[in-house]
């Protein structure tokens, strides 16, 4: 039983203890690892003696592996729960409100994937209506792509609006996106990589990904179908990624995991593995402070175990740092879609909000905040933080 | 005039001065930056008497700026034309032989364009029968997506055939492409880089790119044709990316400079300006030592500058080291296509090699070598070096 005296509802109780880089700012020096417990960070190099935890990101510490974060987050354990410890761990833990969030990891390679069935459909039928909503190739490997991986933001780093070409009537007209959209997704950062010509099996996935985290994968809508056919989306995409500072460990959501949809027709046998399990995290859209979508990652198609089975099936190579995310989480039902093309039916059917406004997407000066909380081992539940921005006008 | 002892053909004399990374071993130590001479490489780090040459990659010298990249260059030529400076620079001169080549620079993001008409056209021809070859979008913007960064490879490095799904009857197969490819680019690195939010204008092109070299894009055509609808290619062309050792800084190419083919429809003025050039790089691709194309980088659609350009426009900012590609290059003509695919016609017209081997797509033990070489100031050649590689068999 730990000591802290934390409110019995906390989302960031030893149950979940998730990294983050923070930086406390004057005497108390540049950017470290911290572990966020209640709405405080504890300083790790403060209490563990290891310059790992000294480092201005995550990298290191991911790079020692499964064992080790084992290791750690016992010992973090111990630290909260043994009173003995309670007067030194008091003095390195930090109010939230002092401190800044940075990147918690350097990026390495960013791949996005496309795993909601709901959402692609949606997206099918929006993009390619009288067609068959799902390519042909859908359910049998998790479609992804690269993202730009220097454009990766932390949560609360506003978001300029992008210009870019847009289809016009003879001619394509040039401006400020007037179809901006959010994206609600999960990513997944590689902690040990893979060496080139060595796919990771689905089995396997726990022993390379070392947690999880929120992502907006911001897009604007009128760039992208103009330009994205026949190479896939660029620039409607590659102005900006907004990912959640706090990296919840895989090892805390063990009593997360649940049984994916049912796959038919069954996918290859290199998609499947005991590493394939789906995850029960509720996801929440508030814009502007209010709830627009609830969308369920349990529902997701492809699980992040297939996802990195499929990224590597091809010999490619994984490092540390690297992530992928989910792609738009999106539920069957109206509300838990995760994306305001979804939301809007592209525009078609306006989304009202509580407070009278209307949007089909997103105007300048909306926040946008997704947040998500996944069951934990005492019946409780742990959180994700939050990953957040704020619409800027086009400079 | 140099007191260099070259054979006057040398497409490695003063006028060229590639930059790269070379590992002498032993008591000479790690990896460091040197210039290419003749048929050896210059130890910087030995003649200048600056740390940035003793780095393990070009990124901290090619983040110093342009200004800087003039200046060394004028020094190293003042080394190699006084007499005085010969005994010391003979010195620090290792033949290739004796040193490795590694990666020169240290990869960000890698953006792969599609800038080639005539390749962009036989691939529609190709893939989409019947229908316009070029999309509606191709004349009005450089087509492009990002690539896998971690799996960029010096040349050299052996390609291990990827394992993939490729379209079946009624279900996909899985196994080793059996339509593996090449494609033979020009690539562009990022010296310095731009914040996010400001687009880089093409005018601006040699202030931020700090040299070029050459691209092996290697494309499983079979995994690419099943996997790419509706987010483009992904393990296709992510399993290695090869790129030749030396940076060719882009003042050497200044002769080399061409006016690009006439653009009609005219593009959006962010893509226009004085930056909008070609260059007149003669590429020359061998398989298995036999020159199968001599693609013609003049003949370009979209120039390096309206690359940048595009890139950026929608605000996404660029690191040092992040890098793009041209895309294939491939001439008007039959002999001058840059892959199999266009060579081959689809495998429909497989190619007579002078040695009586018939090739549609990349063998077992297949190697690929891509040079080029451009106009020099003083009515001669310089040279790019080389991207190789040999195929290994699926593991």
């Amino acid at each position: 039983v730990t000591w802290l005296e934390l409110p019995p509802d906390s989302l960031f109780g030893p149950a979940n203890l998730p990294y983050g880089v923070f930086e406390a700012g004057g005497r108390d020096g540049g950017r470290r690892v911290g572990v966020r417990v209640g709405d405080s960070v504890l300083d790790l190099a403060a209490v563990l003696d290891d310059p790992v935890f000294a480092e201005p990101s995550l990298n290191a510490f991911m790079a020692q592996g499964r064992a080790r974060w084992r290791a750690v987050r016992a010992r973090i354990t111990d630290l909260l729960t043994d009173g003995r410890a309670r007067k030194n761990v008091e003095l390195a833990l930090r109010p939230l409100s002092a401190v800044r969030l940075h990147l918690p990891f350097e990026v390495g390679d960013y791949v996005d994937f496309y795993a909601s069935e709901n959402h692609a459909t949606n997206v099918g039928r929006l993009f390619r209506p009288g067609g068959e909503p799902l390519t042909p190739n859908w359910k049998h490997l998790p479609i992804g792509y690269h993202g730009r991986s220097g454009t990766v933001v932390v949560s609360g780093t506003p978001v300029t609006r992008p210009r870019g070409q847009r289809r016009g009537e003879t001619a394509p007209t040039f401006g400020p996106s007037q179809r901006l959209d959010f994206e609600a997704e999960v990513g997944f950062v590689i902690g040990v990589g893979s060496p080139l010509g060595v796919p990771v099996p689905a089995s396997e996935f726990a022993d390379h990904v070392f947690g999880v985290f929120l992502v907006n994968d911001w897009s604007a809508r009128d760039i992208q179908s103009w330009e994205t056919v026949p190479l896939g989306p660029f620039l409607a995409k590659s102005f900006a990624t907004s990912v959640s500072p706090w990296i919840v460990p895989l090892e805390a959501l063990a009593p997360a995991q649940v049984r994916p949809p049912p796959q038919d027709p069954q996918p290859l046998p290199y998609l499947a593995g005991p590493g394939h399990t789906g995850f029960d995290l509720a996801l929440e859209v508030r814009l502007n402070g209010q709830v627009v979508s609830r969308p369920p990652f349990a529902t997701m198609y492809w699980t992040p175990a297939q996802m990195l089975a499929h990224m590597t099936v091809n010999g490619a190579s994984t490092r540390t740092g690297d992530f992928y995310a989910s792609g738009t989480v999106s539920g069957p039902d109206r509300d838990q879609r995760g994306c305001l093309l979804e939301l809007s039916w592209g525009g078609a059917e306006p989304l009202k909000l509580p407070d009278g406004s209307v949007r089909s997407f997103l105007e300048d000066g909306d926040e946008v905040t997704i947040t998500a909380t996944a069951p934990a081992a005492d019946g409780g539940r742990i959180g994700f933080g939050e990953v957040t921005g704020r619409i800027l006008p086009a400079g």
